[in-house]
């Protein structure tokens, strides 16, 4: 029987492997890399030295395969069909890799950065592979440490306060409202900046980019100080490096 | 200067740890271990046993003390003036025993469950410790698997649907009323099985218990079915072990 692990590799620093991680990948005989481009070429590399690192014997394959760049231009707030297709065209690229490209008696692995439970969308396209029934495999999943972790560790905070909530959601959720009953958000795959639209409320901003890798970038403070060194900042970046990950933790400061 | 390394080690599986955290083990002289009390020895001892594997050389100092409980009785939403009492007793203890166990150029360290940003006081602690100004130190933050996150990997389900937010929240906040906003919940620190309110609607539970360790126990479904099979899971649990560490996520069901 086929066996998969989809491992949480890590917000981007090697040493945030952990040693289940380790275990996972030297029990693997195929890695599956997909790859969203060029401008993403450097987060290949990145995982290509994450398996020099762990497994300098060699001793397993590498198989490469574009993944679907989905069409984010298709609103909505769910923007469900595009996310549908996308995800449809995904599992025909993954149920090819594993009905190709795995033996029988063979164990892959997609490498997903920080946790798979956040933000990705392995776990789900493993499932609708599954259930289209062409090919058997069974599935386990190696927890990581996410951008989000690691964002506050390096801000050195917490991402609630004391018996209080945190939301997690999106820029794109962000730009609609501040979330309801919440004081602390942190936000992912926020193209956008939605952080400016609250510059004129008491609000702390704890922002990071490439968080654990030698590009590294932070700053904090409210927003209506951080928030344009942070536009700038990632402007920068951006056109520097040719694309960029970041993440924000928004805090609301108690009223008087 | 002293330095201070607050540690995540992961929800409990001694594999759950990250490089980058056994590296800050092996950097560390003093250990300082806060028992809560004999219910919670297991958990004192599954420590020692991560410096035992990971430190076999010895080399380091461990100074233990006795965390003092937090009196949950006095009530309010956030509870404010407990917290702060006993905030303030625990950072008369960090005090004196980063004062009177820490040399001036040596490394101490705090090892904390899961991840130091969630649900956790010690950042908070050191932070008043820093303000009152008895004594200097630095600290940073190794971030580590939560129990979050290794309760949804063990039930191989992400935390987030597509495009969607997720909130992290209290079980007394539960208590008060299901969050606005979100359909994905995930629940810390309910003694009181909050969920059990929820029966009545299409919400599936994912549910876990002493993640990672060899007591492990997960189970899902709707709440209405898997809620009172928690319910007894969780009651022997706790009369088998004399204390139980568990969290859970809450889907609601898209509706038709």
């Amino acid at each position: 029987m086929r066996e998969i692990h989809v491992i949480g590799i890590g917000a981007g620093d090697p040493d945030q492997l952990t040693l289940q991680a380790v275990r996972a990948l030297r029990d693997t005989d195929v890695f599956f890399v997909l790859d969203k481009g060029e401008v993403k070429s450097d987060l290949v590399r990145l995982r290509r030295d994450i398996l020099d690192a762990h497994l300098p014997e060699g001793g397993y394959r590498v198989v490469e395969a574009r993944d679907p760049e989905r069409d984010r231009a298709a609103g909505g707030r769910g923007y469900s069909p595009a996310v549908d297709q996308w995800r449809s065209a995904r599992a025909d690229i993954y149920e090819r890799l594993i009905t190709g490209e795995l033996g029988e008696d063979e164990t892959g692995a997609f490498l997903v950065w920080g946790d798979p439970a956040l933000y990705d969308s392995t776990l789900g396209i493993l499932e609708e592979v599954l259930a289209r029934g062409a090919v058997e495999f069974s599935y386990d999943v190696v927890p990581g440490i996410s951008s989000v972790s690691a964002l506050v560790a390096r801000h050195r905070t917490g991402l609630n306060r004391v018996a209080r909530p945190v939301q997690i959601t999106t820029g794109r959720r962000l730009a609609e409202g501040f979330p309801e009953g919440v004081d602390d958000v942190v936000v992912m795959l926020d193209a956008q900046q939605a952080f400016r639209q609250y510059a004129d409320q008491d609000i702390d901003i704890y922002w990071g980019a490439y968080i654990g890798t030698p590009d590294e970038i932070l700053a904090s403070g409210p927003i209506a100080e951080a928030g344009p060194r942070i536009e700038r900042l990632r402007a920068e970046a951006r056109e520097r490096k040719g694309w960029i990950m970041d993440t924000y933790l928004l805090r609301r400061r108690p009223q008087g």
